[in-house]
């Protein structure tokens, strides 16, 4: 008997359940394996023996998991520390007592890091299980691929919001800025696609070191030239001293209020106390832009599940483990094309990929055209949602059943 | 030569401008009127005299503004006097410049309140003018209707994201209260509403004096019993003595931080200081829910759209003035009906239509199965989009042309 373990792992999307389907479904047109386990809570619910069988999961179960944002086997944080043997002989245990040769672990770059430990630790030991890892993440900030299934459909709610919200505010005459802030701890890439809307005046990203002047400026000149200015901000945005301007540093610069709360309410503190504008209106997308289900992109949500099928396919090679399935773009007459592609788990792992200096446009203006051609074809196409009780359906996650 | 002219005021919603739609679109049914004018920026744009000729938009561009969010004419809180004639002169010199016989107004209970005042000076002073009030409002809180248009398109939103977002917190481990917060100064409708995912443990509403110690006492029994707390609190939630929770009572009562922002940061603050769980998780839907095209409900926008072709349409009879068009709840075959009546504006005017406290479950513990019936049907089918570059289409704002 053949088995595989499939688990999820760090912050959830709204494909990372996809690339899981893929898995399933893979396995259904060819049974490489006898069954297929879910691991439940990522490795640390693994190493507790928490399985979940989906081998036998139903066309429409599968269907209904592609929309089911978040992650429906429950995740975790836990990192494997290398040179510590007793959680590798464990997962070890937990796959013999299950007739597990190979796990797939669909996550970031930690997990990643977790696929490459693995492997390397069993083939160091003479153990023939495999691990195979599926990437994902709203930040994109993997470096060997084009981009990561979790950042388009993130991107493309993050984008439409913003399209809405600058609507809402276009509407009104009062004089009053706008600021929208969206996740990214350390990489742009999500707050720079807002810029496909065509709306944003300014943008502020954790690449570029944050210049109180040099922005208040720019604020300054985008009212009186517009009367308006609609500024997206990325959670991570910082000084040049490497404080969060989320962490309240304009309290410490001499401005009267105490700042509290994240990037955008301390940006709108910094502008109400610069004098520019009367008022400020804050939207902070946060969770709502990485699990929202409802506005996935098709070429996100196709991707996604291609990659859990391409893992499971190229699994059938029995030397094939601590690889990572990933996504190359490709032009097919001019047009994009994703391109499959499969390396070592070691260039997937721990590393930052940044939204790029050159597609950074000076002083707040946003992006280049180049940087809007990378974005555009990722949020093409919606998919056909199940709708139930004028909700898209979803499933029960196994982490609660 | 007749014409009209309609325009739209107060806070943008996902529909008002499927109201828009409606007029024009009964107009080219039955040209009434020569011309259909939009007032640019409310009755603050019409007594200047801006006004955008609408009589011959195509019917794709008919389509794409009813999927278009927010105000396309702009909007204003431009409130008129009673008893100073300037303004009401000035206005009917603007309707006399462009031939236009009766004015339709889109907006809430301060815009049914100018229709009424308009209507009643109008006769008062023998000008056969006429006014005719269209509600929109995702409050929900106009007096003698079911419910109002914009309301239904938000509180989807809102529910669909309380789903997603709750899916994406019951993925970890780790021990985190959620905080929804959604828009709701007076009345709790919308928040209220997001209990139609079956995913809220604990409500606050502006409707309920709010008790830190009752409160966080269901907290601490949530998390013990499940692990989790699922929070949905309203912007206008209080305490006994009038102070929002938002204003940082918190910081008064010997909390040791000071809290600024909204209801939910505050909250968040009151239970992290009682120690009852470690981190919290806030999402504060703020615009996006008011103003998101990509979960519009099918049934308020052709409601929306129905309400301004009906308001055209009983403009024909020369008497019709000093009305506002609403819905009343029928049944038909015991599945949901909408019916249209007409009722006068000073019924609409100026009060307020709480979220009925016989639907509030006591200790937070949100609402009545019968509060859920009542929500359920609004949020049912989805419009079929027009998409563009993996965007809803949306048509340039007329008050930016």
């Amino acid at each position: 008997m053949s088995n595989c373990l499939v688990a999820q792992s760090g912050g959830p999307t709204a494909v990372i359940n996809a690339s899981l389907a893929g898995v399933i479904r893979a396995n259904q047109l060819n049974p490489v394996y006898d069954r297929v386990f879910g691991g439940i809570h990522g490795i640390e619910g693994v190493l507790d023996g928490s399985l979940y069988d989906l081998t036998d999961l139903s066309g429409r179960d599968i269907d209904i998991l592609k929309q089911t944002p978040s992650s429906a086997l429950g995740t975790c944080r836990y990192k494997l520390k290398r040179g510590d043997d007793k959680d590798y002989k464990r997962l070890v245990e937990v796959m013999d007592e299950h007739g597990i040769d190979a796990m797939f672990y669909i996550g970031g770059n930690d997990s990643m890091d977790t696929v490459d430990a693995l492997s390397e630790w069993a083939q160091a030991n003479g153990i023939s299980k495999r691990f195979i890892g599926i990437p994902k993440t709203v930040d994109n900030d993997l470096v060997p691929v084009d981009h990561c299934p979790g950042f388009p459909s993130a991107a493309k709610v993050a984008i439409e919001i913003t399209h809405a919200t600058y609507l809402d505010y276009a509407a009104y005459t009062r004089p009053e800025v706008f600021i929208l802030e969206t996740m990214g701890r350390d990489a742009g890439w999500l707050a720079a696609s807002c810029c496909v809307s065509g709306d944003v005046d300014l943008l502020v990203l954790p690449e570029v070191d944050f210049d109180a002047k040099a922005f208040l400026n720019q604020v300054q000149k985008k009212m009186a030239l517009k009367g308006e200015c609609y500024i997206v901000v990325s959670e991570g945005a910082h000084y040049a001293d490497g404080t969060y301007i989320a962490a309240g540093k304009a309290a410490n610069d001499g401005f009267s209020h105490a700042v509290l709360g994240g990037a955008g309410q301390a940006l709108k503190q910094i502008i109400l106390d610069s004098g520019i504008a009367p008022r400020g209106v804050v939207q902070d997308l946060s969770r709502a832009a990485r699990s929202s289900n409802f506005a996935q992109s098709l070429v996100d949500v196709t991707e996604a599940f291609e990659l859990g099928m391409s893992a499971h396919m190229r699994s059938a090679d029995p030397s094939f483990t601590g690889k990572v399935v990933g996504i190359r773009r490709a032009s097919a007459d001019g047009a994009y094309n994703a391109e499959f592609f499969a390396g070592p788990a070691s260039e997937f792992a721990n590393a930052v990929r940044n939204f790029p200096a050159e597609w950074i446009l000076p002083d707040y203006q946003g992006v280049t055209e180049e940087a809007l051609d990378y974005f555009r074809p990722l949020i093409e196409g919606e998919p056909k949602l199940v709708f139930e009780g004028g909700r898209p359906a979803t499933l029960v996650p196994f982490n609660k059943r």
